[in-house]
């Protein structure tokens, strides 16, 4: 493939393109506090929108335990959308804006929608926040699910390794 | 990572992992017909899913045309889902079947829902036919979108790579 110049429209989520390991910690009304590794790719491809894939694994060459994978899209004037399909059966639709000057940045993004397999646990809403430099990668996600209200679910932090 | 045995759930759906490359045609009532060529790739990690992508370009050597990402689930008793994500905005849930005896086998999958952000086109259903050998790929993908009814929009050959 010819190597293409990243779109334009990108903006400072080009400072997310690469590949971050590190470690989170998870909890929810409904289970067992949890700690994971976590590896984060965000590629581009001269398109207006980066590929997201991630995988989390319980314990240092453990098998895994969550992947889920999409598309964040760039709208231009710092609006972005972030589409992610896991294997459990849910696809989530979000919306929200990004800030920054590359290499850092940080998007916040809700819920649009969810739909769920008929197989799939129930999940009304996901929030998700962002922020990087150069070589740290931060999220918190917030998740309404299975009859409880929005609330903490995940955070990690990640370290450049690509 | 460990490597991990193959979940038995995946059944016939064993045979379609490993990375498939070729080309195909597409057509619908609102566009110019066209080839493309394609890579699919079907990852397994010893869970009850195989992880899916795909990447198609309009001349080798040239940029990308179209990608998706999603996973194909092995429910049991010869039933499948498959969740699908496109950088464009759709999120696509699908059901169906699959049968076979590895490595031949094939599925059949119809849409359950679809879900557009609200910049993407307008999809209302998918039909995607999908049978395999050891060393070839084919499908048909049958669509209704922007008020057109469900009709042939692309198909595809690929040969086993890897």
């Amino acid at each position: 493939m010819d190597a293409p110049t990243p779109h334009a429209a990108l903006g400072p989520l080009l400072g997310l393109v690469g590949t971050w390991r590190g470690s989170g910690r998870g909890s929810y009304p409904t289970i067992e506090p949890f700690a994971y590794g976590e590896e984060v790719t965000f590629g581009e491809a001269g398109k207006p929108f980066l590929a997201y894939s991630q995988r989390t694994w319980d314990r240092p060459g453990g098998g895994l335990r969550h992947v889920e994978s999409g598309y964040l899209r760039a709208l231009g004037e710092g609006r972005v959308e972030l589409v992610v399909v896991q294997p459990s059966g849910v696809l989530e639709s979000h919306d929200g804006s990004v800030v920054g000057d590359v290499p850092a940045g940080s998007v916040e993004l809700r819920t649009v929608a969810v739909l769920s397999t008929a197989t799939a646990k129930e999940v009304q809403e996901v929030r998700r926040a962002m922020s990087w430099t150069d070589d740290v990668l931060r999220y918190v996600v917030d998740m309404a699910a299975v009859g409880q209200p929005l609330g903490f679910h995940l955070e990690a932090e990640l370290r450049r390794v690509g």
